[in-house]
Parts: C-alpha cells; structure tokens; sequence
C-alpha cells in the first residue's frame, strides 16, 4: 500500500533530522581539557554498561528467536523470529544512539553555559532531540518495511516487532533504573549525608557511576521505553481493524480495511511534523525554559490536531474519529501539566511535603506518600474520560486510534525528556570542573529544569503504556478469538486478581534490587573514604571505575528474576488457566500498574523537589533538621520515580505482546478452555 | 424456617458467653489506685471519642435512613429503613460493647502479670473474647431476627443490614485509624526521638492519648470491621443462591432453595462452635503465648471442619460442597501464617529491613516497602486457588460458602486480635504506674505478641474482606440483573480504572490526615514540654486531656472527605455510566484495594518489628544510628498498617453494599445503559 511508503518516507526523515540535529551539536566545543576528561569517563561507564547488559540481552533474546521459529503453528517461524529481531535491534539502536549523543551533549551544555542561558538550554534540548527523532525514525522505518515486505502477512508477525522492542525496553528501563538509583542513593547517602559534600563533588567515589546512571536510566531506559509504547500502539493499531474485519464485526462506520489501516500511520507522519515544529518554537523560548516547554509540546499539540483535522476530512473514515484523535494528543498535553501540577517546584503539594518535613522524615515520607497517592486521580480521570469518547465516536478502532494520537508527538515528548539526564550530568561536569558561579547558575537552573521533564515526561510514558496496552488488550482478544471477558467467570476473575498482583510483586523486586545495590555501594565509598589517603582534601583521586563496576554488576545481577516474573506469569497463567483468565489478568494488571506507577513516580518526583526547595533557602535551608528529613524522602523516592515505576511500563506491554503473540499456543495448549 | 431460630440461638449463645468472659474478666482486680487512675483516664478518653463520633454518625445515618426510606421504589421503604437501622446499631453496640471491657480488661491484665504470664494472657484473652463473641452473637441475632420477621421478604432487605454494618464500620475504621496514629506517631516523634523518653512515658503529654488510640483503633476499628465482613458475608451467601433461583439459572447440584439458606447459616452456628472450643486451648497452652495462637486458630479451624463435615453429610447439598467450606477455614489459617511469615518477629524480611537501616533511613523505607510489596502474592496466591476449587465444586454458590467458611472462626481471630490492644494498653499502664520489673517483662512480652496478633488477624481482616466482597459483587450481578461483566466494553474498562483508581484515593485521604493529625500533636507535645515546668523532671503533670483532645477532634475532621468518596463515587458510576460501569467498577476495585492493603498492612508491621529487633540488641540496640532510622520506618510504617490499610476493607464492603442497595434506582435511573 501506498501508506507504507509514506511512513517509510517520514521514518527516514526523522533519522535524517536526528542525524542533522546530532550534527549541530557535535558541532559546538565540549569545554576545557578538564570537561573532557570528565565526559569520557562517563561515557565509558555508560558503553560499559550497556555492553554488558547486552550480553544478557542476547542470551535471553537468543532463546526467544529460536523458540519463536520452533513453536509448531502457523503464522510462526521465520517471519515471526525476524519481525521479532527487527524490534528488538531497532530498539536496541534507539537506545543505544540517543545515549550516544548524550554523553557527548554533556560537556558541550555545561560549555555552552559560558554564553547564557537560552544557549545552553537550546543544547541540551538539541542533544535530546536526537533520541526524540531516532525513536521515531527507527520504528517507522522498521515497521514500514515489515509491511512493504511481507504485504498481508506482515499482520500476523507485527506483534514479534511489538515483543522484540518490549523485551529491550524491560532490560534497559529495569536494569537502567536499578544502576542509576543504586549509584545515586549510595552517591548520596555517604557523600551527601555523612561526608556532607556537595551534589557531584569530585572527590566522591560514586560520583561518575551516578552520572553514568542518569544516562543508562534517564535517557537509554525511557527512550527504549517509549519507543516501545509508540511501536506496540501503532502494531495495536493496525491489528485492531484487521481483527475486526476477520471476526466479521466490522470496523464502525464501515471504514473501508484500506484506510482503517492507512490512518493511523498518517497520523504517526503528521505527529511528526509537529514534533519537528516543536523544535524551533523551543529554542525560540529558550530564555524562559519553563515556559519553552509548554509552548514547545502546546506546539506539537497544536500543529498535528490541524493536520490531523486536514488528514481525517480527506480519508474516509467520518469527520468522528478527529475526537479520537484529538482526545489522545490532549491527553498528552494533560498527563504532562497534571505531573508538573503534583510534582513541580512551584507546586503547593511540593510545599505540604516539605513543610511536613519540620516534623521529622516520617511525617516527610507519610506526607509524600499521600501526595503520590493521591496525584492518581487526574489522570485516570482523564484516560477514562479519553477512552469513553474515543469508543463513543470511534467504537473499539477508536481507542487504537486515541492511544496513536497520544503517541504521535512521541518526538517532542523524548526530546523533552532526554533533556533531563544530559542537563543533569551538564551540571555535574560543571561543579566537578570548578566552573565559574555565573556558568554553574545556569546549569543548576537546567539541572532543576531537567528534573522536572524527567518527571512530568514520566506520567506521559506511564499514561501513553496504559493506553497502548487497553489497545494491546483489544487485540489480543482479537487474537485468541474471545468475544468477551466476563469478570463473573471466576477463572476471569483469578485472572484479574493475578494481574493485579503482578505489578506489586514486579515492583518488590526492583525496590529490594536498589536497597541491595545501594548498600553495597555505601560499603564501597566508605571503604574508599577511609583507605584513600588524602581523598577528602581533594589531594588523591577516588576509584571511580570500581564504584561503575558494582552498579553494572549488581544492575545486571538483578535483572534476572524480575524478567523472568514478567515473560513466565502470563504463559503460564494462559497454559495453565487458558485464554479467558489471561484475558482476566490482562484487565487486572493495567488499572492496577497504571495506579501503582503513577503514584510511585509521582511520590518520588514530588519528595525530591520538596528536598529542593528546602534546598532553596526554606524552612532552614541545606543543613537544617527539615533538610535532612527531606533528604531521607528523597532517597525512598529515587527508586520509586526512577526504577521501579518506570519499569512497570515495560512490564505491561511486556506481558501484553507476549499474550498476543503466543495467542495460537494457548488456544491449542490451555488446559482450561 | 427452622434455621433461622439455630442462627438465632447460636446468636444468644454467643453472646451469653461474652457475658460470661466479661464477668470473668471484670472478677479480677484492678490493680493499684494509680493502675485505675490510668485506666480510668484512658476509659474516658475512649468514651470522649465514641461519643464524639456518634454524633457524626448519627448525621450521615439519619440522611441515609431518611432518603432510604423515601425512594420511590419497590422493596424500599421502611423494612428497609428498618434493616439498616439494625445493622447500624448492632455494629455499633459490637464496637462499643467491645471496647467498654477492653479498657477495663487492660489494667487487669497488667496486675494479673503479677501471678506470670500463662494468667496475664489469659486475661488479656478474657478480655479480646468478648468482642470476639458479642460481634458473632449480635450479627446472628440481627440477621436471624430480620429472617424470622419478614419471611421471604428479608431477602430484598437484607442488604440494608449490611449497609448499616458497613457504614459504621467505615467510621470506625476511618476515625479510629486515624485517631490512634495521629497519637501514636506525635507521642513517638517528640517523646521517643526528640526527648529520648521510652514508650508509654507518663511524662509524654500525648501518652494517654496514643493508648487510647489503640482501643479505638485497634479494638472499635478492628471490630466493626470483621463484624462487617461477618454479616456482609452471610448476606452475600444467602442472596447469592436466591438470585440463581430468581434468575432461572438454578444452584449447582441442584441443591433445594432451602438447604441452599440453611446451609451457611449453619455453618455459621458450627463455625461459633470451633470458635469456643478455641478459647480454652488458648488458656491451656498460655505459657507459651505464641504457640497458643497457632493452638487456638488450628483448633478453630479443626472443629469447624470436622462439624463442617458432618453438617454437609446431613444436608442435602452433596459432599462436593465441603470443598469451598474447607477451602475458606484453611484459608483462614494460611492468611495468618503468612503474616507471620512476613512480618514476625523472627521473620528473615524483618531482619533484611533491620540490616538494610545500617544504611540510614532511606535504605530502610526503601526495604520496608519492598517486603510488603513482595508480601502480596502468597496471599492473593491461595485466595485465588480458594476461589477456582470453590467453583469448581460448588459453583457460584461454592464462592459465598467459601466465603462463609473462612468467616465462620471470626470470633477467635477477633479474640486474638482485640487481645492486641488490651496488651498494649496494660504494657502502658505498668510503664506508667511503675510496676517492678519482673511484671513489666511479662507485659513486654505479651505487648510484643499482640502487635503479631495484630499484623496477623489484619491480613485475615484484608483477605476476609475481599472474599466477601467477591460474593457480593455476584449477589451485585444478581441485584441489576446482570449476566456478564465484559470488560470488553469500554463503559465497563473505564468502570474497572476508577475501581481501581478508588483505594488509592482513598487511602491518600488517611495517609494525609495522619500526617497532619501528627504534626499538630507534635506541636502540642513541644508546647507542653516548654510551658509546664518541671514536666521533663516528672515532678509536674502534662495536660492529657489536651492531647487526647486534639486526637479527637482531627480525627472526626478528617473523616468527612474520604466517607464521601466512598459513598458517592459508587452512586455517581452508577447514575452516569449505568450498572455495567459499576460492575466494572467492583471487579477493578476487589484486587487492587487487596493488593494495597497487603502491601500497607504487611510494610508497616514488618518495619515495626525491625525496629524492635533493633532494640531487642542488635545491630547496636536502642539509640544506635540503626535504630533511629528504624524508627523513622516505624513512623511510616504506622498510618500504612492502622489507618489505610485496614480502612480499604471498609471501603470495598462499602462500595459493594451500596452498589447492590441501591441497584433498582440504577436500573431504572441510569443514564448509560
């Protein structure tokens, strides 16, 4: 189809203007010898890293290739195992190029500092531009040419391309997030705590494996993550009309197959025209980087609602499916203002949080708790909200189409995002390299700036899983020929109460995996503190390159059990109970990970702003009793909004794709029918 | 029928026997005038803040009893009125009558430490059984009597009993849980962290406050709660096989409509059999007060499964059916198990979170909650294999027998449980009252065992009310006419989300009073321990009822928001998005308010006992850097284990009762059908 080519078009285009961008900032000078040095040794922890973790990658995806091309079925085999690596290798590339670019962004940020603020924000955003646009090129391209390849066969692949990126998106956003949070609290609890050395002080062990880790987490995880979601939306998408074609429902309003499968692909194109849009008007309002942001994703908001008005009265599939559309790129802009209205600086919960503190770090972690918890509502209120007038104007094709439209702006959204870690480790390399106070002001407001994309660009990747599993769902009933999930069948029933289960016992393990890391990673500085004569007074050099080796080692150590959780439970659950109690854990598990990782990510975001503004000069400043309280709810939140909520992301369309893909197995295995 | 007078006899007969038990308990002397003196102060602590409560009860029960009684509709009306003022009231009297002897029982049973442990326990047993007794012989007696007075027409009623059941025990559990920790964590804030006083000190202002909470809390809270879970049970399993009648579907086996009421009646009446036969193998194996538990519950449990056993081979609704019964004792018991397993004292995840507080706060509440995260799937595990054999021996009716089964032991789970404060209570009092050493190590002690029997008939509590809250989610079906709950459907997904969205919001309304609650206290201890002149000196008297004060009025405050929610938000699905929604609504709300539950309850009584290991010696004991970040732990541990934790299964017996109450005015109101 025609289609095909046009997304093929707009995936090349995204990696040209990656690679253009990219160039722009190669370009720039990356500072001082010092700097340098620096940003190197980042980036070889950071290429350590994920060196190793691709070892394990490839042990697993290894397996996974050769059993997909011996499952005895049809529709399995070759074209199945190569969809399958196409995922998995695209999405291994987004990863590994945004983060590429980032650890060289870094130092030419903290450079670019020296001529003001709008210049080194326009940077740091250029940096994050490359994991935006590489994002989206790679999994257009990918899919285009599994569809331009295969014609009508690719639809029965498509989901091993869903599955190969979700399995890249679980290690890196499981094993990122476990490095960067036991790099950060060990960094933090002995440097911060007991040494009462500044953020990023040199002469702290741990220092480089924590920037390492805001790379390998922040920027290599969320992009592998978000990719993830848009390629399983736009596969979701795409499978959801042909499903119903095949079980003779129809699509609603008789949308002919042709353009029922041509629109959302456009809509991806036209979500990145406004995304690239997106891009000028941020550097534009480069001097107000709080407002850029919101003027930036307004922009990409604004431009593909028009296009995409244009594109919906030009095909035929009724003017009603605009509001599908519209509700998903709404729901964008509304995930991003609701985590920044829970969880910003200004934000009168940040305020309650650290007000709390002045009665010890359990009122801090009771309070920051209740705030997490309760910043749920919002959003779900809204993705209801969504899903009820995508389905009202667009029947089941609808919601496919809403979880596009949300995705669409994909580009801008990452770009914002990966901002955070390279504006992060701008900062570190600027306080290590003894940058003048008029540089590091600017870093320090970009650090803070950074901290609040990676938080509201979070609800956004959390908000985007929810939406393209209910999408992932819908296909996957497809896929196993159920006509419905009826809660009142209690195999349904333990089904939901499994996949509600699932995301707690997931998020155990990350949480644990961070505490163990992270001690191992005190014992490490303070071994290093007490042997390393002079290390204090800045006369010797601590070990870096030991502290990286024990977050690589424990992060890939940990990585194991929880992987094996998310790819066993729902095979055996559809082996052992059968297709409708998969069904069942499917609909338990997305309201009840969605809950759990918004109110952890959000909990986490909002304790370590509450730490900030203390920081500010409130309530007794650095050093007070209130700060060291808020300092205790900033480290529980660190593993809650860095590791383990994230990672419930992956985890879910993790078990979403593997249930589709495995559809035909369970049919013909499940003990229960 | 004839059953309904065995119900109603083996109502009586309960209750005769905690008359009985509280006349033995009130034999014993009550120690020494300063004994009483306390144990007066607490009395009237107490009773301050029931009769405080009761008059915002009496509020919200008057509008409802009036606007019951004003729907226009059939079955509505005053039997209805009439069904839920008994509800009400004997919910109310179990709470109220339970408490009265607790905070009489308690300085009884720290002079009868005097005579050694076997007799402290015994009292303190004494004491527990009778809200253990008067909660199974006051829902017996109501029920039966609403059977015997309105015939077949109870059956239409019914839920309003349950309601009123309900409704009380949301404002105990709510008030209560927030009362007891708003005490418990401003005493230890000021007393233990800043002034370094131990536990229960008399020179703490808010001392009398925190024991106080602990009745109200603990005892009131406790004892609605499981009364609730008892009745709401024996409703569902009553209309349950009434609505397959009704609908045409027929009970599985066949079994008559007659032996179908009768037969969880009666196991009801075996079920209070076991519980007595319980209470004297408790007193024997008093000398080791641990293993008594296990002795008590495994007698329970035993004797009831074997009258069970009988009573099903007497019956004619074939043997299959002792599956579900059993399934629901041995449940029962697993559940306090694996609370123990988790969180007891010797538990190897209390020592892990012990150890990880060598690292600081942060790496504490980072392991804490890990371990109640981990702590959701075994119980969730075998609800779900209790739930798949009950079906598959008995159908939907097997899931309310179940249901019953498990229920059936209440009054010794609620002994052991209500024993938990009394404990606490006398350990208060000998600290107080100065009681020489070797008695105030028998009251540690039992202090010590009743925070576990606390923790372990809570997760009985939790898993009880997710039971009964599945049947009543069928008897829902039944009540709108329902024959599927397709989460398929989108209005029934987006119903699934706020079920899911609902105990999160919930329980940040009691995560935050707390905190408030607490901070308010903690600035009332200071102010008293500034303004009162030789009060650190013990030569002057804090002012208590200040303190005590302050509890009661944040506690009634707060409890307005989060009832409201629970109570609106059902009504409001159902009105906007119809009865589907609502059903979707139950089937998200069950699993995630049980996983949230567990992982509360189970987080904060396993990080109260790291703490308490620290202080039994290791890791450098009490004052150690441990310590205080295991008591930061605690801190946070407290309003997660006793306030909303414990307050989700109100919530969802709540939101289920009135989801069916008001299930004709959805049917016939409803604006999406």
């Amino acid at each position: 189809m025609l289609f095909y080519y046009f997304s093929l078009t707009a995936g090349i285009l995204s990696l040209l203007f990656a690679i253009f961008v990219a160039w722009e900032v190669m370009k720039k000078p990356e500072g001082t010898p010092k700097m340098q040095e620096i940003s190197k040794a980042i980036r070889e922890g950071a290429n350590a890293y994920l060196n190793r973790q691709l070892k394990t990658i490839l042990l697993f995806a290894v397996i996974i290739a050769i059993a997909l091309y011996f499952i005895p079925l049809k529709g399995f085999g070759l074209a199945l195992t190569g969809a399958f690596i196409v995922g998995a290798v695209t999405s291994y590339l987004t990863a590994y190029l945004g983060m590429s670019v980032a650890v060289r962004a870094n130092a030419r940020t903290a450079k670019s500092a020296e001529s003001g603020l709008k210049e080194a924000f326009w940077t740091g955003i250029a940096g994050g531009a490359v994991t935006g646009f590489a994002a989206v090129g790679f999994s257009l391209i990918g899919l285009s040419l599994l569809l331009i390849g295969l014609g009508a066969n690719a639809f029965t692949v498509l989901i091993g391309f869903g599955f190969g990126a979700s399995l890249i998106s679980l290690f890196a956003r499981v094993g990122g997030g476990i490095y960067t949070k036991a790099a950060d609290v060990g960094a933090d609890l002995v440097g911060k705590t007991e040494l009462n050395l500044p953020e990023d002080d040199p002469r702290n062990p741990a220092v480089i494996a924590d920037l390492v880790g805001d790379t390998v987490g922040d920027c290599a995880g969320m992009a592998a993550d978000v990719f993830e979601s848009y390629s399983v939306t736009l596969v979701a998408a795409l499978l959801i009309p042909v499903g119903l074609i095949a079980s003779g429902i129809g699509i609603t309003g008789g949308i002919p197959i042709g353009a029922a499968i041509g629109y959302p692909l456009l809509i991806a194109c036209l979500g990145f025209v406004g995304s690239v849009v997106s891009i000028p008007i941020l550097k534009k309002f480069g001097k107000t980087p709080n407002k850029a942001l919101y003027w930036g994703i307004g922009a990409a908001v604004f431009v593909s609602a028009v296009l995409d008005l244009v594109l919906t009265s030009m095909m035929h599939v009724g003017m009603n499916m605009f509001v599908p559309v519209l509700s998903g790129l709404l729901l964008a802009f509304i995930l991003f203002w609701v985590a920044d209205y829970y969880t910003g600086s200004k934000s009168r919960f940040v305020v309650k949080i650290a007000n709390a503190s002045v009665g010890g770090a359990g009122t801090n972690v009771i309070t920051g708790l209740a705030v997490g918890l309760r910043s749920t509502w919002l959003p779900v209120f809204f993705i209801v909200l969504a899903i009820l007038a995508s389905y009202a104007t667009g029947g089941i094709y609808g919601i496919g189409i809403a979880a596009v439209g949300m995705l669409s702006i994909t580009a801008t959204i990452l770009t914002i995002d990966s901002f955070g870690p390279i504006t992060d480790n701008a900062g570190g390399i600027a306080e290590m390299a003894g940058l003048p106070a008029n540089v590091r002001k600017v870093t320090d407001h970009l650090d803070a700036l950074g901290n609040t994309t990676k938080a509201t660009t979070k609800a956004y990747a959390i908000g985007g899983a929810a939406l393209s599993a209910t999408a992932l769902l819908v296909a996957f009933t497809q896929a196993v020929h159920l006509t419905s999930i009826d809660a009142l069948s209690p195999v349904v029933m333990a089904g939901v109460f499994i996949g509600a289960l699932l995301p707690f016992v997931f998020a155990s393990f990350l949480m644990e995996a961070v505490g163990t890391a992270a001690n191992l990673m005190v014992n490490e500085v303070r071994r290093q503190v007490k042997t390393i004569k002079g290390l204090i007074q800045g006369k010797a050099k601590p070990d870096y390159a030991r502290a990286v080796d024990i977050a690589t080692i424990n992060a890939i150590k940990s990585l194991a059990v929880p992987e094996l959780i998310a790819i066993v439970t729902p095979i055996a659950v559809g082996l052992i109970l059968g297709t409708r109690a998969l069904g069942g854990l499917l609909v338990g598990m997305i309201p009840a990970s969605l809950m759990l990782a918004l109110f952890m990510a959000n909990s986490g975001a909002a304790m370590d702003n509450a730490k900030k503004y203390i920081e500010s000069g409130h309530l007794g400043g650095k050093g007070s009793d209130a700060h060291k309280a808020a300092v205790v709810g900033d480290t529980l939140g660190d593993p809650l909004k860095d590791t383990a909520g994230p990672a419930l992301n992956s985890m879910i369309k993790v078990v979403s794709t593997i249930s589709i893909l495995l559809a035909a197995v369970f049919i013909a295995y499940a003990l229960v029918h």
